[in-house]
């Protein structure tokens, strides 16, 4: 896939090079103008292939991210609330920062909608976004509106790391332990109920509602994992499998998983016959995946107050695939990268940042 | 205008708001919510309302302005080259940054395309924005890539001030001149030509299409602006009055231009017959309008190479309008603001960082 930009042909369209392969031309393209000589260039520590980007500020670390949500595309608003939509938008640019360990500051939220829009709705999405804003600590210091057929709503923020590092992607040795907060799969679970499984439980329908469109980053706990000595983390917005790739990937290691150490809420397991596959492939969970050796992991475990699980380890054995999972018995298991797979000819979107 | 937010009618639409409307609704939730005890309030410098936003960060300011180009209402594809779009969508932005008299250093970008578009288009508009970034200074660190039914284009740049001091647009004092860079209206007599108006000098329909589609942002104007002791300017997107009045409501003064001088190019004076309401309300010359004391102006003109002109004072005098246009006789010259008026029914756009 790496190498898809290299080789444009004249009439190829966008649902083949698939988004991964424009990210990598974008790089590609980027990468052909650095001049690592030049102020940004020298200054910068991660550019694009992170959750966000990073660079040396003076003494300080300074982090940016941007994330677009794209109505029909990314969200309905048959299913979504105007409150939930603002919730959303912020969420998860709050969770990159998250992934980075670092101080989320200053937000720009760029709205582009019709003209038709009613005034009541979006004044329900800026006092949402706002409000979480503020609970976050994170001031809106500007953003652009424009008119257009479709919503697309388009949030930046800039922060800063919490001391002199952050959590990195490309930072995971052989040995590691694999561990990941909360729950997985709940997300993509609260979607299918959405699209119509039925799901009769008043408790169950609110639980997975909220995981799915108020995904609660995990801002703090990204903090706390940089000061207990973690040093690699992503968070899961393509899902379990796909994001542990992305850290295999940059690493430049191999990753195995025990599916049945794989933390999957209770109302998935209850409800969901493919609650497996929800807990591998499923996106959107905004939690933290993060690697470590077993002290450090022991260590954060205890500092953290939210669920933390051991799923398995990055390891120096060949695998047949970069991420493989297995059952107790050692058996593989086979499943979907989940995110991937459906980008060349439909919905999604791909964070570069 | 400033009100409106304030009297939701649960029917109402952001056509009958307006888009000054929407970005009041905007700065009110956010003022709500402010804290200046917490730290990213008490470190910020500007908000919502100038060109950029900027807060104060160790010994440096840093900037941030974004923008948002929408198909079909900021551009129209059967017009514009994607060479040309890569461009603009940075040069608007960077503009913001010269308007603050900054040093731009890294962007993110965003880009929401329909899978039909093909890679080799993309490709142009991907190379012409690095190739760009690269002459400004500018390191591409990250953004995000989505499907869309519309082409969206997000551009967010970061930068930081080059001294201790920024340009603004509440510094206007009542004795100052009022001085702008280049010539106002040929963007907007470019794209009178692009919509169909016959020229038939090639010469004359090249300084057209490129004011339009290539425009060049006074990065390094705004920087000699600063060390020249310049305080206030804003870059001309909106129109040179409506630019104007922008400045004269943040410094709560009122200006007074004189028609007769302002710098109308020669291709527009001899091929456009209203070459007057398109210097005075064409938008998206991205020239910089600003104010001084007569010294200087005076010795900002000698230190820039481009065309710097005088067109008025902001002035003591009780107008009856903020933006008073009047000729050599003190005659007074009617005009539509431009920009402002038909953003409550149709196409537009409006920053505010």
């Amino acid at each position: 896939m790496s190498n898809q930009a290299n080789a444009i042909i004249p009439a190829m369209r966008l649902s083949e090079l698939g988004e991964f392969g424009l990210i990598n031309l974008i790089r590609t393209a980027s990468a052909r103008y650095e001049n690592p000589e030049r102020t940004p260039w020298r200054e910068m520590l991660l550019g694009i292939g992170d959750d966000a980007a990073a660079w040396q500020s003076g003494n300080r670390i300074q982090l940016a991210t941007t994330d677009t949500l794209v109505q029909s595309v990314h969200f309905d608003l048959s299913a979504i609330t105007w409150e939930e939509l603002g919730w959303k938008a912020l969420a998860v640019n709050l969770s990159d920062i998250a992934a980075m360990g670092g101080i989320p500051k200053y937000a720009l939220l760029s709205l582009a909608l019709p003209t038709q829009v009613k005034v009541k709705d979006i004044s329900e999405l800026i006092n949402s976004f706002m409000h979480m804003a503020t609970e976050f600590g994170v001031a809106i210091v500007g953003g652009n509106v424009a008119t257009a057929p479709n919503i697309v709503i388009t949030v930046t923020i800039i922060g800063c790391s919490k001391g002199k590092t952050m959590l990195e992607r490309s930072t995971a040795s052989p040995g590691e332990q694999i561990a990941v907060t909360g729950y997985v799969g709940l997300s993509a679970a609260g979607l299918e109920m959405l699209k119509g499984k039925t799901i009769s439980d008043p408790k169950a329908r609110n639980i997975l509602r909220q995981a799915h469109f108020r995904p609660m980053p995990r801002v703090k706990e990204g903090q706390i994992l940089i000061q207990q000595g973690v040093r690699t983390a992503i968070d899961i917005s393509d899902g379990l499998v796909a994001d542990l790739d992305h850290i295999c990937e940059s690493s430049k290691v191999n990753a195995k998983i025990n599916i049945e150490q794989v933390p999957v809420h209770p109302v998935v397991t209850a409800h969901f016959s493919n609650s497996q596959e929800l807990a591998l492939s499923g996106g959107e969970d905004y939690e933290l995946l993060f690697t470590a050796d077993k002290a450090t992991v022991a260590r954060a475990k205890q500092a953290l107050s939210c669920p933390v699980t051991v799923i398995g380890d990055i390891t120096k054995e060949k695998l047949p695939t970069r991420v493989l999972v297995v059952d107790n018995k050692g058996a593989i298991i086979p499943y979907k990268k989940g995110g991937w797979d459906h980008f060349k000819d439909a919905v999604s979107h791909v964070e570069f940042t």
